[in-house]
């Protein structure tokens, strides 16, 4: 084996693997050297080289959102790390372990207008569960800083005493800082930052081990419900007429098919799912704004539920948001491990549980239901938009609206669907998906900054397809996504480029005026087909519904390279197709 | 005119108009729309559209730098706002002066999970010169908050005197705040984070002002030399026989000729001159690398100088930097206004003055030069490599040494070079450039991530031609730089393709293996065509030295859409005719 001849980097690696840290991206760098000869050469390790920091940290999250463990990004010194904080938010926001490991120089070195050297620690304070800074191995008995720097050196006399000692101390504290950033990202579910000073030379390796860093593991103690906390839910929840259950961004399979058709049978629940909820019954509500966009304020404020329980993440819909802001449950429990939003203003009661153990503990002790005629009612108001729903599509002309109606039915089954930020993620909940198919989202931070590299990363460890529907300036902002050689040939991206912005005009605003077109709707006449001449993609193009129409009767097929679908739709009458649709289905 | 109706919107634009900051580079969002409405509808300002908010600020920067006057970047609320952090850390570490504007949230809507909400409030803490967080115009008696949430409010007891009093005191901070904010970017030069937070309704107007913000400039105090720093440097200067003057990056005239010419007839005196330093003078040194690479250590002791005088930003020559490390001058002093780094570790005095003005004082009272060959012996070395590094091209194959040597000479007269990260400037600082020629690198993180977006902002506020050289890496990590509509049709770009990072192959390491080609030189087959294809620009690609040489007869003419010129040259042995230069030159 070839290791990393530095102690620390060898202690970063050692650790990682340990700790079953498998996927490592890592951006081109010097000094980072010493950790990529240590990842590259171990085969544990997948390895995969990235050169925009941008779109690898955003690829780690697609591979950590499909396997639930934390996934590292490797970059050098400077401002390759700043690169990162668009996906270091994103994944702080959505709960998805990454560790950020980043190169940097020896202290001496910080501040004193030396190349590629910003100040690294704590860079990323505001959206980061954990900072390790970890401390520069000495390399010789010269180098020992004075004792005052280091409080944690002992007390030793001799020279090669206190520098055997301090480097022990050293080592101890890299280890033990690098095993609480790691369990926080495994635990806390979230990113973390462990920066890596290594002075020269960066090159060197050796044989064999040096070091053998102890591991923490730490055991997540198991939360159970009191009897008392429980009592009372119980009490709340069989007195509660109205009952919604809301379920932002969740993990598919994370709830029991038998807990979800417990509470299909209550009459006084109504369970609102959203599409990256990734969960389906057919009782449940799976449009949200197609039930609530119509109502009128009257019409709200019966929707106004007694008892609100959600789970899950980030919530897509904003009209339930201002709802339920505007007519307050009496009580809002949220059940999370880790934490609570307090969303509508409301929150009564943080479950610090996982949803299907809550499930698990308080549905079967739950005796009779609520005489209610809650369900029914909004059951036949589904029933209602649904119909309208089906009887606008018949005569709308091809638009946003019409393409994603289109897209929807012919998603193959068993396949994963990665959508874009804004308008894509908002297109698709108005319409049903296959209960096959698994739904991600970028819903953290909602940004259009990293999709298309989260959903390559999603498709590089899975063996399901993996389709990505986008926006084409989300799709074009991405654009460096596809500087990459993990992208497998099963992976699809469907572009639907209205020439602009869409979702700025569907807000309000001063439209058609130069000024919106330029500044607001972003008006421009780009097209995906030259990068995917450059970067190997297949390309069909659909100008009309018999284009699409033919092309979808073949597009999800196997094919040699990936494939990209781009959908030209008229920049100008979407806003119109979308707000005729919800008076329509009124 | 139309003006936006929220108060704090119209302060903003108002006070920025004020202070003159003319170029606004705004990225569409709608939480920004009060600011995007303010500033494209007043005349006065020159707003330009950039969807990517790294490129968008790195394109600010290009404006900024040329105009040493502050530019202001807008974006919406979210990680938007991160997109910006490396192009502030180059602003930081680079001294340019750059306004960011960042829309927010209500702080009532802020970690509660609402999308596109980030922590904004001082994100960009460890790189900024000051952030101002301006606080939300009151809307209504409703919304005043309690009084402990605001220790600026004074002591009214109705509830409109309140109400009004608190919304004139919000009124005063926020002026108070963006004055100090934009004058700290002015006169400390470097970036500056003012958060604006709005709530809805956003995209509502005005037809007058309803404000008129205090306008509050400071005057730079003028710093003086006394008398006493004065006779001590001058005392220090007459008696070292070893004056060596170094600059780093540096504004073209900021130095007037009669000081350099002063300096030149001084036998003790060298002056080593990066090429980002747009200093010319005949006998000084402008290939520092060239003098410095083949010395012995004991050649190296001899250049030790016992006098340091360096002025200009970060140095390039990391060859230069190791020698002054190691052989360290008794006295180093920095000359800049602001501020002076001890790279060298021996920094004796910061003279905080202009450079000019420095030698306008400084030099005039300079009574006798002492006896030196300090000069005269680096001037027989520097003649010496001159022609050995002429001898050497002469046989040399074609490579990327080759390539920059042909460049170099067919730069126009009077245009300006922008230089990528970092094989291309360190590559440029072996070569005599055209003295009409002004240089710019964004030395101030060196990164990959903006030269590109850096270039076409120079380009697009300057009459003269920007000529843009750049690595393959570089060039391709800030391709979202070419999405912009205000690209002039005489900017060039000229793309060395070596096929992968080809500073690591000169860098030490274990080359040729898989490893190294794929994580290390980062290997890849791109090329530029696809994406001039795709942003309108002309394409010319040359393979060998004849089609370099045709191309550069024509490629500088002028044309209607803007040129790439992509010059292929070989991976693999670029290093070792690095190597064998500074051996031949000897």
């Amino acid at each position: 084996m070839i290791y990393p001849k530095i102690p620390l980097a060898q202690t970063v690696v050692q650790l990682c693997k340990a700790k079953n840290i498998k996927h490592i991206i890592i951006s081109p760098g010097s000094r980072n050297a010493p950790l990529t000869i240590g990842f590259t050469n171990d085969r544990f390790f997948t390895c995969y080289s990235i050169v925009d920091e941008r779109c690898a940290a955003f690829f780690a999250i697609g591979i950590a959102q499909q396997l639930g463990e934390p996934t590292a990004v490797v970059c050098t010194s400077g401002s390759a790390l700043l690169n990162y904080y668009p996906a270091v938010a994103e994944a702080f926001y959505s709960n998805i372990p990454l560790l950020v490991l980043s190169a940097d120089r020896p202290k001496h070195l910080i501040g004193i207008g030396d190349g590629q050297t910003i100040n690294q620690k704590h860079v990323f304070e505001k959206h980061i569960l954990y900072s390790a800074n970890l401390k520069l191995d000495l390399k010789d008995e010269k180098n020992i800083p004075p004792a005052q720097e280091l409080p944690i050196m002992k007390n030793l006399e001799n020279k090669l005493e206190r520098f055997l000692g301090l480097q022990k101390d050293i080592q101890i504290y890299n280890e033990e800082e690098l095993n609480v950033a790691i369990n926080y990202a495994i635990h806390k579910k979230g990113p973390v930052h462990v920066n890596v000073p290594f002075d020269e030379p960066l090159y060197e390796t050796e044989a064999a081990l040096s070091i053998a860093p102890k591991l923490v593991d730490i055991q997540r103690k198991l939360i159970q419900l009191d009897d008392y906390t429980i009592m009372e839910c119980l009490d709340t929840w069989v007195s509660a007429q109205k009952k919604m259950i809301l379920v932002g961004s969740n993990a598919p399979n994370a709830i029991e098919q038998k807990w979800l058709d417990e509470l299909d049978k209550d009459d006084s629940v109504i369970v609102l799912t959203e599409t990256t909820s990734n969960i389906n019954h057919p009782n449940f509500f799976s449009s949200i704004d197609q039930i609530i966009a119509p109502l009128t304020e009257k019409e709200q404020k019966e929707l106004q539920p007694d008892l609100l329980l959600t789970f899950g993440g980030l919530i897509v819909s904003k009209k339930i948001k201002a709802l339920l802001r505007k007519f307050q449950a009496k009580a809002h429990w949220h059940i999370d491990e880790i934490s609570a939003n307090d969303t509508f203003f409301c929150l009564s009661n943080h479950l610090e549980i996982s949803p299907n153990t809550f499930f698990e503990i308080f549905l079967p002790r739950i005796t009779h239901y609520a005489k209610s005629n809650y369900k029914e009612h909004w059951t036949s108001v589904k029933k209602h938009r649904l119909e309208k729903h089906a009887q606008y599509l018949n005569e709308l002309p091809f638009s946003d609206f019409k393409v994603f109606s289109a897209l929807v039915k012919s998603l193959p089954a068993n396949s994963i669907l990665q959508a874009g930020n804004s308008s894509t993620i908002r297109y698709l909940q108005l319409f049903k998906l296959n209960k096959t198919i698994q739904v991600f989202c970028n819903r953290g931070t909602s940004g259009i900054d990293g999709s298309t590299s989260t959903a390559i990363g999603c498709a590089a460890i899975n063996t399901k397809p993996t389709i990505f529907i986008t926006g084409d300036l989300s799709f074009f902002y991405d654009s460096n996504a596809l500087w990459n050689s993990h992208i497998p040939s099963n992976f699809k991206i469907i572009v639907i480029n209205n020439g602009g912005g869409g979702i700025f005009r569907i807000l309000p605003g001063h439209k058609n005026t130069d000024n919106f077109d330029e500044f607001f709707e972003t008006k421009h006449e780009l097209t995906a087909e030259h990068l995917c001449s450059m970067y190997g993609f297949d390309y069909l193009k659909a100008l009309n519904e018999n284009e699409l129409s033919d092309h979808l009767k073949s597009f999800y097929k196997k094919s040699k390279q990936p494939r990209l679908l781009e959908i030209f739709t008229p920049r100008v009458f979407n806003d119109e197709v979308l707000l005729d649709y919800f008076n329509f289905i009124k």
